[in-house]
């Protein structure tokens, strides 16, 4: 049985026990595992146990696929901000004729990769991405909407930090509609999600922060987030002595309603918010608080994550 | 209420049929949908199903990414054989210097994907693809190892057949071992597979089938695959009138052995076979054969699909 100080698990540590514990396995690639059903267990358990807060409606509820189309990453600003992030996907689009180069590159270890074509698909940036398009030159009520989305995203930053997964799963709540609805729904979430991840015994703080916006035209756009107040994380230990992120509150202005071209009913661009809860995250720090036995978990928290089975039964 | 008579339902109507009652959202490239939550408690709930039946050590349950390293993908022969279908990922690996190049571009709606370098990690082509090289160049006991995975899979052939997705779910049972114990891992699984299947109010049939392997010589392993019978499909209606295949068992010979280099304790190389049920396809049959309100679906089939919460309850 491992000693769980807060203080005393280094990255390296954390990150051995949770291959040790047989939560993770190494796939070859930094920041890409393979999860055990144990592992998944914990995973699936905080979603349903998320969405027993949801207050949207069950038409808004979504789950993304790991991919999606180009556009998206285009229209949202992510590849002008975050371009050393994203997943662009290519594949073989040359015939017969193109196929013997192709075979002969593989077979020498030869660079193969460059007689591929982008497609129009790339790697989900952020499980909320997918709702604007949907949008696109449209009216949303000043009443405001809210979707409850799930999805897996990627981020091309390679780390022997198990926090820092390549590949990795946001729930989403999501707001469009007036700036005030936008304020008001994160300042709502940043409540209720917190509460919901202190009850399962995690120690939280919450802290202003930014996005890695890239390069040096990004340090500015850092700058003007952080002196907004656009971003609020929610950190909780999880590896490191420095806290982590495990959910995060953010205002978008009107970001995404010019990008996409949503505007109000009423008049004037949508405002948008979001509060994200980083499921990979979270099923960390509570591994790390609770440690590698779900079977000692305290009561309290193996009950939360006990909801009842989300199909429908027919007694 | 929709009539769901298995001859009169084309791949356009049974699309715009998923679509109206909710269950899949158009993403805006084919072959990529946005689900529901009340689809993916079925995917969820076929998943624990099937899970039922597992007969493999707990310790050998994974769940994949849905992305993996780019030499899994070649050493497993899938470029060779499949060039056409995978999903190479790429990203921006330039700096300050070279992004004003890349802005530039994408605000003027010029190809920026060629700026781009190919990173380290591709689309999953298959779940089982990331066993084989955790035994590369090892030894695995004639008594064979049975593993149980599931991963979300990336097939690049847009389609606007609902059953033709480019991102999907597998659910696979993987025999390591010698010949015979593959063989007969393989027609276990057929059994067992089907059964589970024909519980749930599926007709199958079971059929030799092979692989779509890509041009000229793809046609004579084609031809090879079916005369070996290395590949059965079980089918079930979906939405055309052509069955899909919602399900397949597949012996590899010692092909996955002689790519990675594994070989048996006894000597001579490793024989492996897969079981896989693909679970959107056969999500999609379930809502074809039983309609698009779940609570109006079969007693039994229902009571089948509500397994107990896989969270370890404290009491």
């Amino acid at each position: 049985m491992e000693l769980y100080g807060l203080d005393t698990m280094s990255i390296e540590d954390f990150r051995s026990d949770l291959i040790r514990a047989g939560f993770l396995a190494e796939s070859g690639v930094a920041g890409i595992y393979h999860r055990s059903f144990r592992y998944e267990s914990i995973v699936r358990a905080l979603e349903s146990y998320i969405s027993g807060a949801s207050n949207c409606d069950e038409a808004r509820r979504l789950y993304f696929a790991p991919v999606m189309p180009q556009s998206t990453l285009v229209t949202s600003g992510y590849v002008r901000s975050f371009p050393d992030l994203i997943g662009v996907i290519s594949s073989f689009a040359g015939g017969n004729r193109e196929l013997p180069e192709l075979l002969d590159r593989v077979a020498a270890d030869k660079d193969w990769t460059e007689l591929l074509t982008a497609t129009d698909v790339v790697l989900c940036s952020a499980a909320c991405h997918n709702i604007y398009p949907t949008f696109a030159h449209q009216k949303v009520p000043s009443s405001g909407i809210i979707y409850e989305v799930q999805g897996t995203c990627f981020r091309h930053e390679p780390s022997e930090d198990p926090a820092r997964m390549q590949s990795f799963r946001m729930h989403e709540f999501v707001y469009l509609g007036t700036a005030e609805g936008a304020l008001a729904h994160r300042q709502e979430w940043i409540g209720r999600g917190s509460a919901l991840l202190q009850a399962l015994g995690l120690t939280l703080d919450l802290v202003v922060a930014n996005d890695p916006f890239f390069g040096r035209v990004g340090r500015v756009l850092a700058h003007g987030q952080l002196e907004k107040e656009l971003k609020y994380e929610v950190t909780a230990q999880i590896s490191s002595d420095n806290p982590g992120a495990i959910a995060s509150g953010n205002y978008h202005e009107d970001h995404l309603a010019i990008d996409f071209d949503i505007s109000l009913e009423e008049g004037g661009p949508m405002h948008s918010a979001c509060f994200a809860f980083g499921l990979d995250r979270i099923t960390l720090a509570l591994i790390h608080v609770h440690g590698t036995d779900l079977t000692a978990w305290p009561t309290s928290v193996r009950d939360l994550l006990s909801p009842p089975n989300p199909f429908v039964k027919s007694q």
